[in-house]
């Protein structure tokens, strides 16, 4: 295939476009960067396109495109560095035989989101349920943030309260995370099928959740009381983990 | 006093060179924004002026200084949301008694370091040694993720093979994190006094560290086996947090 030059190339500028939700939205495309998120999405199967500003793509894929410099540098997101950009498919993965469940309720940082994923995939947890309020999945923050978790584990954005409601009738217990009138975590023992809803950076869960939830958790401190959510995903994680 | 109107006036322009880390070095002052952060930092007794661009400073204090919003968008990091911002004092405190210790070697995002720096201080530790390598503690970013915790522990800038040497002298037992040649988490008893190194994003903690330390401790994981360094503090200083 001929190398593209210009960052006026029609294919460049639909690329370029979806740094967009909106049209990341429409098209149900989004892109990454790096050799080492590609190779996770390889293998998740999830590739359309590869673009490479190098000599030769060092992967074996079918649609390769060879790009310059400088178009490379108009479709990333982190120019000093970026030469090599896939672009992939959304997919809706589910999940089959869950015990242990992630419910994320208004996580507002690509960071955190994108963390919190990565953390659920290390200790094995089935899926993230995300709220429409959550930060977007395929930003390139939340991406990075992942380093190639997201293509490991069904994420799927929902309505919160019928999450928790068809998760209960599955025999889940459900666990939200809440500073008041809640239980220290190691009064609460691991059962067969758990899930854990965390919230917002500022709000923490929202009410109505707290009271579908079969008991509110909370991590023991001492003192300071402020932990980010992201580390607090991943104590309970790391605590309740499949054994 | 006056308010200060124009973002050329002389100590506008000392405050906003305050934003670059060599001039913080050099004054060994730094600024931080908002209310909840400020409050923290007068509790610790570092403020040195407050400026607002609210009606009334909502602090009782000696040095406030009123501005224009204009010079407030110029000094903040953050400008559409300052109204706050505080000139502080940069403090070195040393720990007394310290029975737990947190040591970190080259942690490179300043988000990462503020957020270790805020579980340290929930899980009661008693100081933070971090290498020359680390990101700047008093970048705003830094100081923000800490939450405030940053004005309630010794956070000390230290060469990390002599503090690891210092520390065994006092008793410590000093577990690095690493995946090769390394213990479990489980395996290792809380004893009295534990120090806990962690280390950069990439590369981890170096090996001249790791071979000072009494052990390498791994947190289990099944599969995936990748945890942003700051859950994985979390989740380490949770396990071994004084009772």
């Amino acid at each position: 295939m001929e190398r593209i030059v210009s960052r006026e190339n029609k294919k460049v500028r639909e690329w370029y476009s979806l740094r967009l939700k909106k049209r990341r939205d429409e098209t149900g495309l989004f892109l990454i960067e790096g050799r080492h998120l590609i190779e996770e999405a390889l293998k998740a199967g999830v590739v359309q396109t590869i673009l490479y500003a190098e000599e030769t793509c060092p992967f074996d894929f079918a649609d390769t495109v060879p790009v310059s410099e400088s178009v490379m540098e108009k479709l990333s997101a982190n120019p000093s560095s970026a030469s090599l950009i896939a672009v992939c498919r959304q997919t809706e993965k589910y999940p089959v035989h869950a015990e242990r469940v992630l419910i994320l309720d208004g996580i507002q940082d690509p960071g955190n989101l994108g963390t919190l994923i990565r953390t659920a995939v290390s200790f094995s947890f089935d899926a993230v349920y995300c709220s429409e309020a959550c930060a977007d999945l395929y930003n390139d923050k939340t991406i990075r943030s992942t380093q190639g978790a997201l293509f490991h584990i069904p994420v799927l954005r929902r309505n919160l309260e019928d999450t928790v409601e068809a998760l209960q009738a599955e025999g889940f217990f459900v666990a939200a995370t809440a500073l008041d009138s809640s239980v220290p975590m190691k009064e609460i023992e691991a059962c067969e099928k758990m899930a854990f809803i965390l919230g917002n950076e500022g709000q923490g869960v929202r009410r109505e959740l707290i009271e579908a939830a079969d008991r509110s958790l909370r991590i023991e401190m001492n003192g300071f009381e402020s932990l980010n959510v992201a580390v607090a995903g991943g104590i309970i994680m790391y605590h309740y983990r499949k054994q």
